[in-house]
Parts: C-alpha cells; structure tokens; sequence
C-alpha cells in the first residue's frame, strides 16, 4: 500500500491550550489534533505543522500535515475530525498532497494578525481576542516605525531572549496597521517568523505609539541585536495565524 | 438630599447567564450589575433596563439605569463597577439623567443584529458569538421575505408563544441584511420588540434563504397571527442588543 501525505488547514481558538506542541499532561493543539486522528484512525498518527504557535495564540488557517498507509476521502476527514474535535478546534479542508511537500520548509508566506482594543474601557466580547490598550495611541507613529522594521534585518532584538534560531535574519515583507472605531489590527507577512517577533514587534509598536519609544530608535534596536533593548511582548491572546501559503505546484488535492 | 439618577450603558457577553431578569440562585446580568453597585456603594440599588434579553442573549451597549440619594461622578462610577464586575460585563459609559429619564418607556428606536455563520464546517472564533447555518442560502430572497415583513404588523406570528404583551403591533422600521466572506448579519430597528421576535424572524429569514418556505407565504405568516405558522428559533448565541436611542433632550449628563 502507498502512503499517502494529507494537508489540513485548521482553526482553533487558542485560549484553554498549552500552545502547539505536545507535552505530558497539559493541553495542546498538536495532542488534541493527534488523539482525534487516533480515534478515527485507530493508528497512532504524528502531526506537523506549519509552526508552533504559542500558549494562548489562535489560528485562522494553521497547516498541519500527517501521513498514512491508509486512503481517506478529503472530505470523510474533515466530517469525521470535526465530529471528535473539541469545539475550540476546527479541520477547516483536507487536501492530499505530494510526500515532498512540508508544512514549514515549504510555506513561502505566512501571515500574522495582532489585535488591539483601543477603547477606554475593556470590551467584554474581545477579552479573549484583543490585547487591551486604553491609552491613545499615535497611529502615524506606529506607521513610521512599522517602516523601519519592515524588510531583510537581524531581528536578534525582537525574538525570544533564548530562541533557538541559529540564524535570526528575517526578511520582514510588510507591517500594515489598520485602525476602524476602537479595533487597531496589525498584519505582518514573512516567509519565517522567530519565536516572540510578532508579540515584540506589536510591544514595540505600542511604546512608540504611547510616545514612550521614538521612531529614531529602531534602527539602533535592530543594530544593537540585544532583546533588552526593545519593548515588552504583548500578551498572546491578540495574535491569530491567518494564512500560510505555499508554490501553487505542490499542492495536488482538492478542497475539502 | 436629593435624588441623583445614572444611565449606564453596559456591554455583556450573555453565554453565562440565565438573561437579564434577576432569578434565586442563578447567574443573572440584573443580579451581578446590583450585586457590584451594592459591594461599590454599600446600599441596595435596584437596576432597570432597555428590555430583558433572555438567556445567552449578548450587549453592545444595553441602557441601565438606577436611583440614588448619594452624588457619584460618572467617572468614578465606570473604574469602580468594572473593577468589580466580571470580565464578561463592563460598563462603557455612565451619565446623569433627569428623573423622568426610563429606559425602555423612552426608548426612541432598538437595533438588534443577529449573527449567523455560513461556513461548510464550523468555527472555533464564532461558537459563541454566531448561529452556524452550514447550507447555502439564497440572500437575495432573504431580503424579499425581510422586506415584506418591515413595517407595522401583528408580530403575534413571531413572538413567544406565551408572551405578556398585549399588543402585538409592531412598527419594524428596517432589516438589513448584508453578507460579508462567510458572516450574515441581520440588522433590525424598532422603537420595541416582543419576546423571541428578532430570533423568531432569523428563523423564517432562514428558512426562506434554505428553500423551505417561499416569500410569499409570509404575508399569510402574519395574517394567521399564530406561532406555528412560522419557523423555528433561531438560537440566542447569535443576538446582540446594539444600540438603543433616546429623544436628545432627555440626557443631561456627560460620557463617563
């Protein structure tokens, strides 16, 4: 029997997990997703995925892969997943692909979206999505500095102070701030995020938006490749992984 | 001392409440609201209302008022309730208001939008906060049902079975319907509403956009006044009160 390769995309709210990757005893995504595919499979089936999102982070679009000596119909998986999986995750389609395709070596874009309530008081229906920031934000400031960050640098002061990157040079495509009533919302675009880049960017973006940070300074961050000189890191309940895309070639399934 | 009258305007996740109304031993938004004013003032304060939303029913911006013989700033009143609230009720604004000032005698015009989720699979960001309806439905003959049920009519069709209304007369100003990526949202404005109504519309609303009644059975729907002409419930995670407006005059006081 061939094996076959499947890509998943899923959705979950990311509040009641331990981020995505397994460990003993706590929730997570990728052991949740993995017990689903054991109680329909009845095979112990590893999961990958596109990155490990962080305790408390959510997704729109992750992209999970697992193989399998087993043919399942794209759309008996994603009726069959949905029915085992809790209600804060979700198999949004299944497609099979090529047994060379990787959720992360392969992704040639993912994007990111941070979310700020900016109003004076806390919002109960985004207590669980938004980043609450009551003070007045300097929206044209935050744009400028999103300018600077933005392209091929050395993100050494805006990852993880012990990341595992051997290499923390990003090219950063875009940082778009969007501000309707009190929602702010903050898409980045990369082919690789560091561990923490996007919460530190977002941190940074809010000191220099409080007129805490100047914009002058975030070249000297950048240069100074040392965590403790930039912001703090905004907690993890604004950010959602939106989208992962890949060469339009690999992909030979259909939607789910 | 003479007696100081506030209006609140309060927004409210309802998924944890048995609604509005204050009931024995059970999680209501009139009981937790006077259970804080009470911890904040030390005195017993009754609330009152725009409407009673019923059970897993949510708030933008429900209207509250309450009486007392003590002076508190509007400001003071926002820091100090949501300090005591919970994290899914927070008030949003606190103004004086004359004594004649009631909030559901004077209510000018209600907004209610109702939320459905048209997606093939379900999603974790909406589980709470939008009804999931997975099949097609046909948009453009929503609008037509929606349109012949504008107006003043009989509502006695879509309201609860057991309401304690009198009068089912209801002048229903609009419907808006509008369809963006996977969401509906049914927006309706009334100077009143009767028990279930909005819900009990987005239940026939659906059920013409499925094909299983026409639009023109609506018009026999409300000339039967009675509730088992029309279709089901829709469910109440889907419904927010979002605005209710007063004469202008009416208000005497500043934002909190």
């Amino acid at each position: 029997m061939p094996t076959s390769y499947y890509k998943l995309t899923v959705e979950y709210d990311g509040l009641f997990y331990h981020g995505w990757q397994k460990q003993p005893n706590r929730p997570t995504l990728q052991g949740t997703i993995e017990t689903a595919l054991t109680a329909l499979t009845g095979e112990t089936i590893p999961v990958v995925s596109s990155g490990r999102t962080d305790a408390g982070v959510h997704a729109v679009a992750q992209v999970v892969t697992f193989q399998s000596d087993r043919v399942f119909e794209p759309y008996r998986l994603v009726r069959g997943l949905n029915a085992l999986l809790p209600h804060d995750i979700a198999v949004k389609t299944v497609e099979k692909v090529s047994a060379s395709f990787h959720p992360r070596y392969n992704a040639k874009r993912k994007t990111y979206s941070y979310f700020i309530y900016n109003g004076n008081t806390r919002s109960p229906h985004r207590r669980q999505t938004a980043w609450h920031v009551p003070m007045p934000l300097d929206i044209r400031k935050m744009r400028q500095a999103a300018k600077r960050l933005t392209g091929d640098h050395d993100f050494t002061s805006l990852t993880a102070a012990e990341n595992d990157a051997n290499d923390c040079r990003v090219d950063l495509k875009t940082i778009r701030i969007l501000k309707v009533g009190e929602e702010i919302r903050i898409t980045l675009v990369a082919s690789r995020f560091l561990r923490y880049m996007v919460r530190n960017i977002v941190g940074l973006l809010v000191e220099v938006g409080r007129g805490r940070r100047s914009v002058k300074e975030i070249a000297g961050i950048l240069e100074g490749k040392d965590r403790r000189l930039a912001g703090p890191t905004a907690p993890p309940h604004g950010l959602f992984l939106v989208d992962v895309v890949y060469e339009e070639k690999r992909s030979t399934g259909m939607a789910g």
